[in-house]
């Protein structure tokens, strides 16, 4: 492949991105439209999804694990596509990595915070993301007035899988679930898991036009793409390298429901996905 | 210890139950009741839970780990507590380990082969335990004439988990999944997912007292009982060896709220779940 950054040679190399399982293809398909000349590897833990009801520990084991794996495909940059990994194991890799990764928090954060206009910001994620209390504590890091109301919603994801993202039933849970959070008139809100963007139309209608629903994915892209430039790792590819882009996905279980989700997710056809024990 | 089996010193070791997380306290539950001078090793496997959406070959890995684990616990025999480690591991596990191991799957479709009148049965369970195919095989062994209607419920778990076992939205989840089936004119339905006996009260109320419902852990616990009488296994407690019992509980995530559920299930107090990473 030709090095179309003569500054650095680790330009040419792929992206990792991971999950604890298919969800991560909402952040993937964000990389994909704001960055469409890097190569990406996708790694989803389908064999130990879900991470939203497990502890700090676990889910950092696991995210150290995965990690480990994407080095070794010689990866330029990790994207943490999960909000439960960012949350409980993104400082941990930092720390142990040597190159950049990002996460999904701070990103969504960044967009909550500069979103809302009375300073009230919810926030709906797994167990796990708001047990670490991570998106409160960056939000109120950049603006120490917000308040910030926090609610697991653990049937979301469940419901997405059994594919009743359009449900009645699920209109009831989100109604359940978003009550309290709407009482709080709240103006924004994150959508602090992969899978929720897929339940906007039915969190929209539950919400209300005058709530302003964040999706974490649009703004870790923008920021991945500036890390990317700012560490001379961006890959500037030619107009005729384009069709060397490549896009990889591994995952640790069920291959072929990985496949069908990403051709659904992000449009990708003819996928096989290679199946990793870790 | 003193050894109230001369015949065969192997009757005072433990019998190991495991289970993807804490569902087989269902199954523990009806151990105790019926045999309850046996010494028991619980293994919830809560890091990886739950099991029914992955592939067999996963389930089954994942079972002859924890397997392994009993066995250098040296247990006499092993329950395997989960519907879908039972319908894809039980035959590996048997072919593998020097000690008897039992499953729910056979006692349940036994159960429900003797219950039924009109000779159609439903099966309720996870994904995997539906895909396997193996209650309606087993049944099917039993009574040739039997139709087996199986029906996977894979936001039961959940919902049970979330603590909406009386809830009206567990009502309405119920009613679409067993709608078919009931129009199949069962009068038995297997409750195969150790998580299914804690919704009996809704599931009885859609089901109507026409269909008898059949909790697969009852069956077990009497065949367990058989099958050590049979290896000469029981342990045949006098009056005051019944304060030696002991019961130990091994999870792989979360102790504290295997704790919380192993006493509102089991009723014991005062648990310390030893974590164990596989």
């Amino acid at each position: 492949m030709q090095n179309t950054n003569p500054q650095n040679p680790a330009a040419n190399r792929p992206i990792g991105i991971f999950d604890s399982g298919i969800g991560g293809f909402t952040v993937m398909a964000e990389i994909m439209k704001a960055l469409p000349h890097e190569s990406l590897i996708y790694f989803g833990d389908t064999a130990r999804v879900p991470y939203g009801s497990k502890s700090k520990e676990t889910v950092t084991r696991y995210s150290e694990q995965i990690s480990g794996f994407l080095m070794e495909k010689q990866v330029k940059a990790i994207v943490v596509a999960c909000n439960t990994a960012s949350a409980c194991a993104l400082d941990a890799l930092v720390k142990k990595l040597p190159v950049p990764v990002i996460g999904v928090i701070e990103p969504g954060a960044k967009s909550a915070a500069a979103a809302t206009e009375n300073g009230r910001i919810g926030v709906i994620g797994t167990e796990a993301t708001v047990k670490s209390g991570a998106y409160p504590e960056i939000i109120k890091s950049l603006n120490p007035e917000a308040k910030v109301f926090a609610k697991a919603c653990p049937l979301f994801v469940p419901l997405v899988e059994e594919g009743w993202a359009e449900d009645v039933v699920t209109e009831r849970v989100a109604e359940r679930y978003l009550d309290k959070l709407l009482m709080k008139n709240i103006d924004t809100l994150i959508l602090g898991c992969t899978h929720y963007p897929l339940l906007k139309r039915i969190i929209g209608d539950v919400c209300g036009r005058n709530v302003t629903l964040v999706n974490p994915a649009f703004e870790t892209a923008r920021k991945l793409g500036e890390l990317l430039q700012e560490k001379g790792l961006l890959h500037e590819a030619g107009k005729d390298a384009a069709a060397k882009v490549s896009h990889e996905y591994y995952c640790s279980d069920d291959p072929e429901r990985v496949a069908r989700f990403a051709e659904s997710f992000l449009g990708e056809g003819g996928i096989s996905p290679c199946m990793v024990s870790l």
